[in-house]
């Protein structure tokens, strides 16, 4: 997606050699109509499958779910972090550990939202590490849905979140993949 | 909003005698298409207004503030919680209690989103007692922004939110108005 590469090659920050910024589109500040091109492209990707819900994780990758459910006419899932008081009934839930904040988080999704019935896209931000995707592959699994695939605005290839989900055979599309950041310098592979 | 009130009134569960959820539709998951009608209502409220950009609070504020800028064509900025460690540069910071959780924990915009030249249409999905859109409102001033007013999904009356925010003189707009949530019935003003 060119419009996308090029936004993260002149307002992408790299942070030392692992960290991209990109809060004046995606993560921070958000230009609506830009990340609803973002939805329909990634709903491109996954056209021709049967698509009930779209799951993503709670913040950043809500505003690009909800693109993504917009051009599929599906609703959208968000797991919640923590466990909030107001959290009643049966939840499937999993440990997402956070390298960015150096902490392990819980995620969940009450088990009314996601069913056997469901055939789940799942959406995020980024894809770095992987580890927030497992979370919501597992969540996937737990609530016995089929499980489509995941739609990723970027990748960071370098982290090895795809490898690390190889066993899991989830066919995982990115908008934008980063080869490296070496030097501050953005390399889509 | 006829749609909307009718579907606190089937969907949403009181818990104790304040606390709703509306986890089906707004805060766990949404129906993108039903949120676009949020946000398109919320814009109509303003319409005459000049406004630049749309502020919200992550999480659940942030699919309502997307729609919001949708409909005026304008930018989204989301306060984000905590201080990730990819945060550089100036910001803006205010504290929230949260009342549901019993914690408090900090906000914060970087000050390259918000200046004194944006007119803010803050956003978010509930008033309660005001402490989330306390600290918005604080952070709007602290950017020197002109302060539109303020666009909620739904205001639990009760909690006080709008007398707490009187002296601020913010024009407050809410699209399902709470009397009562006593002995788990939902009454509407």
């Amino acid at each position: 997606m060119k419009e996308l590469l090029e936004r993260i090659q002149t307002e992408g920050v790299v942070i030392g050699d692992s960290i991209l910024k990109v809060d004046s589109f995606l993560n921070h500040q958000i230009e609506p109509s830009f990340i609803l091109k973002i939805g329909r492209e990634i709903a491109d990707r996954f056209s021709g499958e049967r698509i009930t819900k779209v799951l993503t994780i709670e913040a950043s990758g809500i505003a690009v779910a909800m693109a993504v459910g917009l051009a599929l006419g599906v609703k959208v899932v968000f797991a919640k972090k923590g466990h909030a008081s107001t959290q009643t009934g049966d939840i499937y839930t999993a440990p997402v550990y956070s390298f960015t904040r150096q902490e392990e988080v819980n995620i969940f999704v009450s088990s009314k939202f996601l069913t056997p019935h469901d055939a789940v896209l799942i959406v995020d931000d980024f894809l770095a590490h992987g580890q927030a995707l497992k979370a919501l592959v597992d969540i996937v699994r737990q609530a016995g849905s089929v499980l489509v695939g995941a739609g990723i605005v970027i990748e960071k290839q370098f982290q090895g979140g795809r490898e690390s989900l190889q066993e899991s055979r989830i066919r995982i599309e990115s908008l934008a993949t980063i080869k490296s950041m070496r030097e501050g310098k953005i390399e889509f592979a």
